[in-house]
């Protein structure tokens, strides 16, 4: 278990570091208390800790990663602010917390997400902070741009949206997954192999260990939806079915989910041996997110 | 009237470049449309045209200048959609065509604000298209997340929204504007004197040159809405007094309002006056932006 102790570590840091950040900014004081509500509305961190677990699997300082990987913590964290919006998923509940805009209302919840959004990108272009040269912290938000934006996490949710209620194919449903959570999880690890300084083969490598931990991740989440604890998991369980939502057990049956699901961490697990780096964390890593009961 | 054969010819070619960039996008079909429908609802084009003026003022070839530009644009474009959303302003027109939440609903007009957002940081760090140094991408980057975010922009809007109905002081009243219209502005003319590798000195007054633009830029929309056409302006006159908002007209008189235009036209000449360059497009500008009539 040297994910947990890593985890337990990093996780505080990375905190710590968002914290710093949102309340270093000179901004109206509900703006700030609605940013840092939902980041501190906690969560596994799974994004920042890949970033900071691929530079330990290179044996660089993971603090190396830090802001980068409170930068990607920030995105996903408006993109859930924005999610759960009324217009969009209408969620009350996010972690077993009163959503973002039911605490400070619609207008605020969107200028928050916007406010974490925005922020995100100056984090990483900051130099003064952060330390990486020029040419790594551009790429890094050239990356990032692709993965959060209308060709990643941003398209997937529009592919999402307009495939609520419709009975969609494997390779619709796969679209969506790969793009609304898979390419900013790919992003973490691609943003700690650029980190690193990796060459293009270990990019490859990790890439695909990315996309097939990605698609592991979000089956998992579609099981736990039918077998998973309410308590654990912060949300209502059964809601998939409900809202008659495209899910892969619904296409493939519980069990047929389940064997896709150990096929893909399969895949994810030989594109890691491939790569010439300390696999453990990221094998760990891979394990939590397929056996997660949250 | 040099501006207006600058302007003809600039906003034709920011116009296109930001059509390319946008149908270039891999991404779902609608969220392709929503975003183009907002950037081609047309506008005045200043933010970027600014940019490229002030490219120009330095003897520099002003297309240095254009991704930077059209990543503005995009920003602009984005808080006008998030703005215009029911829970913010709830406007049903705007530039006299129905705002993009009527036409593509509210979730993708949430996420087509959210795709530009993040567009236009990727267009700057692209190093591909724009062939800046790294050094002055990321500074690029950095500075635009400072003024687009909750220290600038999304913070003023915040300011806004918890503004209104109250009777404003007016220290108050330009926090606001300083913040929700200025810092976008002045982030237009900053970006313009980095690309063309102003010194501190030149940046002070060019900065200072932005910050008296953008006020008078904001009071001249107030009065507009007592004393504008409503066919020129797009959006319906008057409705400031029907919110009871608070306006420069409102706190100052409309004469005193006026006062307070042309005070800052002034400093703006002042501080321009001092900045060793080709001044004759910025001077036209700011007389754009004070005697505009939409």
């Amino acid at each position: 278990m040297l994910l947990e102790a890593f985890s337990q570590e990093y996780k505080r840091k990375i905190e710590e570091r968002m914290k710093d950040i949102v309340s270093g900014l000179n901004t109206p004081a509900n703006l700030k208390a609605a940013m840092s509500y939902s980041l501190e509305a906690g969560g596994k961190r799974l994004r920042p800790l890949l970033v900071l677990a691929v530079l330990r699997a290179y044996g660089k300082d993971p603090l190396i990663g830090l802001d980068t990987a409170c930068a990607i913590e920030m995105i996903h964290t408006y993109s859930l602010i924005h999610d759960d919006l009324p217009c969009m998923d209408d969620d009350d509940l996010r972690r077993g917390k009163p959503t973002n805009h039911k605490v400070f209302g619609e207008a605020k919840a969107v200028l928050a997400g916007d406010g974490l959004l925005t922020l995100a990108f100056g984090v990483i272009a900051n130099m003064e902070n952060n330390q990486l040269s020029p040419v790594t912290a551009l790429e890094l938000v050239a990356e990032l741009s692709k993965a959060a934006g209308a060709e990643g996490m941003v398209g997937g949710q529009v592919a999402d949206i307009e495939g609520e209620q419709q009975d969609l194919r494997l390779a619709e449903l796969e679209y969506i997954h790969v793009h609304k959570t898979g390419k900013l999880l790919s992003y973490s690890i691609l943003a700690g192999a650029i980190l690193a300084g990796a060459n293009e083969e270990e990019r490859k490598h990790l890439t695909e260990y990315a996309y097939h931990l990605g698609l592991a991740f979000q089956i998992q989440d579609d099981i736990l939806d039918i077998e998973g604890n309410e308590s654990k998991i912060g949300k209502r369980v059964g809601s998939d079915e409900t809202n008659h939502k495209s899910t892969y057990p619904a296409l493939l049956s519980l069990s047929g989910a389940k064997e896709k699901l150990n096929h893909h961490v399969k895949l994810a697990n030989e594109a890691l041996m491939q790569a010439d780096i300390q696999q453990d964390i990221l094998t760990e890593m891979l394990d939590l997110v397929a056996k997660r009961d949250h």
